[in-house]
């Protein structure tokens, strides 16, 4: 039992918070005579590094990351790798409000009370930035996985704007400042988020991350179920409060005829899929098809219209969120969902070799 | 790590196919001292139990369950509690169909494909039938958080067709068939439910369940979030697509004030908070509220309605599931669902016993 | 974390008490396809069950196992492997000594004290008789392993007597009821174990276990080393007081030059080793050699002379132990230590070939 | 499962090689409002630093740790805390032989043979420099034990030569070269070793560790036996090849009489035990007595005598072992063993807090 480790076989540690002087993780478990190099880490954290533009927070982190083990000669050893990234722009000066108040929607007030202290300063360890040290370590498990296997995240809703699945086209998704698939909902997000920027409000979103070439088999009944460590691994996301897999929770209003995903004739290992409402997962094992995940994020907690709270002494009072925060958290979520992806993949190829190999 | 336990400090084991000749589980981890019989168990299983309506499966299974260790002149002694449950309605004579062919939706593929064998009769180990040692582990679970904490499911939605909230009465739930607390829709159900039954078709349903009582501080952050287990544990159900925490996808179309907890002057050991968005949730880690978790479960995938599969040797063919199933799974889903939050609540507590005790 | 399962990919959970309806373990993570019939467990049951010769104790236990799930048609499924022995003879009449006093070198003290309970009929958990189920979980670990790997363990010294090396003869280990593989010291030991038997005494001994055939590889550095888990699982065998590797306390007292197991040219995969001081694991992996572990047994604590002692309350008493008890439970350890040495080598071969393979 | 972390409750993640930039841990499961800063750390670092005299290893290296998350103003606040040792003094120019040959007794063909791959520049991660990961553990861990746990380590055999228990003298542990609690024995050690040293050869020692004021109940049958993890985890430390409990291997030549542990009248939590044979453990759990360990380290494997051995590919060839190494690594090992005896105590500490606070 690890409170902060994921995976059994690809099994991730991650440590540290928002303003100590690094974070980082351990990644255990990875294959030996794999190739990676810090600029293969480095590409897929800065996909998700902060102050890219004007929809996510200002913090000027370069979040440059070093490898400290577990990698000789550019190659995986089977020995633990690593890897930590130096906080550089922690402006830590001024707490005041935060460290006697508790902001609504923060864990301010439960990790005050599950621990007795908390590390106020940027929300210590519960800051989104953990995610950064996820990052890395996803980029372990895309090795491991390979080519064969690709993920790739996008948003498909934010605030109560939902893109138009006819107009989804993959190309678009990397070309604007929203991981959108439907250009024309990506110009309204961005007319729509400046207003909520503006008004100093936030606003949540909707995250979807599909896998590709995922051989079938991987998941392992009852409770290693694939479909049930990708809801954990969501979940465990910052602001996360929904996960789905394929149909999800649309899958309630189907009858079983609707739901069925019928099969032809395929090749010599799997058969041919008519469509795919499970998500790629029948008796959480993978069916060889696109594994598809869905995740809700809330809007960002920290805003700049006040809101009623309490401070440590249980005295009423206001609070306002100052400093710099992403409007939409969801937005930064795509690389950290495409990570879990990666490392739950990871973890259960290995845990699949290891007893059907 | 192990495939068919959950839990870490109150650990659950499970085992048993739908036609073997008995399930049953090991509870490792429960207390000492906690007074516990057979008929306190049963109570639970009974409600669970197949048979008890024209909705559900008419597989009559008595499900009586024996305690074969881990309990002493009526108390627990603190070593492993082995629980066992005889099958006794199988009626496996005939599986012809099921045996060479896959059935859409079911684990049929995936199980052959994964392990190069599988028992078919009854689906085997990812039968439902699995479901009755969760919900006899959950009547420990519900031992060990004590009669403080109240746990509660009930059905919201099957179907299309939703429950209004403002006719919610919890004093109906266990008045009819749906654990159902809105009685309007109870009666709607009843008479789309014979349809769809009548008709050889399912459909899916979404089943919410509340823990009241829960204390402040229960779930460990970053990787052993209380919503994180809570999404995994409910993922492992049969059928389940979708899981959410208090608002739930919702919240992706709210603004950071609509969706803020405001807090005013509480008791000496929590504020009060003004509404309940996070589902009790914060940073991972329980407020003190009720504990909100809903999940969706997808149409039971066998139907007397034809669908197009392919056999063992990958030839085209037809299929329609004889026997005895449920119209809507997710109806017994709800004594499935309270075990699991009951199982992850008794977990969490005695992690935060062991850490912060 | 689970204090009554061990192994990581190949886990067992035992539970049972010695007088109990039952006793027996849940086998998680085996591979599917592997054939098993319940003779081939009862075949190593049988080795270790009790009355057997005047050596043992004389309770009658016909130790008759039973498959309860995870095998269908005669093969592994891949699901959770059930065994299940239940309790024939546990004259559990009159515990009256027991239920009140705390036997010296028994765990009655340790438990009271940690659980506030015991079930005190035979020693409850703590009892021998829990090993039962190991063996059988070994008898699945073996076919694992396959037939590549011979494991097999016999006895080195009972009480102060050691054998002769040189006349070490396998041949011999089955034809006496020690387990001996010195023709001469098996008789010497009968003579002197039957003076210990009948003056109420009791003595203790040394296990050797050799496992012969384990591919180079096995074991995981640096807290999953083979030769860690395998003194962890040894410890745990009732009444075990130290564990050995190779050449073991003797290596302390030995030269650098003496104790390198020095190699020459071998085959493709491995060199031929000079010797075998480390007992084939350097650095905690397995190097192709045979795998060589000692543990030291004490002498059985129930002994018929009075020992001083005191009662639950806390007064000065004296107790006898009376009962059908092992003068030397070393002896029945035996197929116990054979059991653990499986149950870990076959975990380490699917961690291996998970992350390896 | 991870192969480079133990504990559960107080779980230790240890990475890094020889000769890498750094080598660290993380620690998961401290309590919070532990009070703890880094000279506290460097305090039991600094006893096992390498270099204090000539009969370790000459490399030099300060050995700093840094706190990089985990404490907020000077208290532990619940979360991770990572621990990093910058290396400094790695010469790593020359690595020629080491590099294509195997040395006797060392990992290299196990390493080679399992992972493909070495890092051979010191042994990488099977160096003994990674206990130093450890024994930044171990600080954090003794705080967890609070000061009414004890735990002391010390020499009591190098070679064959042993201490006499009757000089026996705590005071004198700290005030030699050897952790020797036999002045008279500490003085023929030094003699001993040096013609060891100047011979270019290396010799074996005995360590043994005991923990006072451990608190009885701690320790959790059947897998989770106190004795059980502590020799798991003695037997993880680098070239120790056997451990005891107790009287050990002595116990199998006692009767039951003599090796029973009696026991008179006490306080009102637990008997006065007239001896301590057990070790201060009973079925798995502490009695309240000393924990008593006890284990074996080989002789240094790197000695400057030639050896026979073969290179990469199979030929055989000699080799001598040059650069700067211990003469008897089972000096070193002492703080090590007292780190480890601390790591599993506070994690059971946890556990039984957790199951029966």
């Amino acid at each position: 039992m690890s409170h902060n480790s994921f995976g059994h076989m690809f099994r991730v540690t991650t440590w540290g918070e928002s303003h100590g002087p690094a974070l980082g993780c351990v990644i255990d478990g990875a294959p030996s005579l794999i190739e990676i190099t810090e600029p293969e880490i480095q590409h897929w954290l800065d996909r998700r590094k902060p102050g890219q533009n004007r929809f996510t927070t200002q913090r000027r982190e370069p979040d440059t990351v070093k490898i400290l083990s577990g990698v000789f000669e550019g190659k995986t050893t089977g020995t633990p790798i690593s890897l930590m990234i130096e906080n550089v722009d922690q402006r830590s000066k001024d707490y005041g409000d935060i460290k006697s108040k508790f902001r609504p929607g923060h864990a301010d007030f439960t990790y005050q009370t599950k621990y007795g202290i908390r590390d106020y300063r940027g929300g210590g360890r519960s800051s989104a930035r953990e995610t950064a040290a996820r990052v890395a370590a996803g980029a372990i498990a895309r090795k491991v996985l390979g080519d064969g296997v690709q993920i790739k995240g996008y948003l498909t809703q934010i605030g109560d704007r939902k893109i138009d699945r006819s107009r989804f086209d993959e190309a678009e998704i990397d070309k604007n400042a929203f991981w959108c698939p439907d250009p024309v909902m990506a110009a309204e997000w961005s007319e729509y988020l400046d207003g909520i920027r503006l008004g100093g409000s936030s606003v949540g979103a909707v995250i979807e991350v599909v896998a590709s070439g995922v051989p079938a088999g991987l998941g392992a009944p009852i409770y290693g179920k694939l479909d049930s460590d990708l809801a954990g691994a969501m979940m465990t996301i910052n602001a996360v409060k929904g996960v789905e897999i394929g149909e999800g929770f649309s899958a309630a209003a189907l009858t079983g005829e609707e739901n069925a995903d019928e099969m032809r004739k395929g090749n010599e290992t799997s058969p041919r899929f008519l469509s795919n409402h499970a998500g790629g997962i029948l008796g959480g094992i993978s069916t060889g098809q696109d594994v598809v995940v869905r995740f809700a994020v809330k809007p960002t907690s920290s805003i700049l219209q006040p809101r009623q709270t309490v401070d440590l002494e249980g005295a009423e009072t206001d609070i306002i969120t100052k400093g710099r925060h992403d409007p939409c958290v969801g937005i930064r979520a795509v690389p950290v969902g495409e990570a879990m992806m990666a490392c739950v993949l990871a973890d259960h190829l290995l845990r699949h070799r290891g007893q059907n190999g």
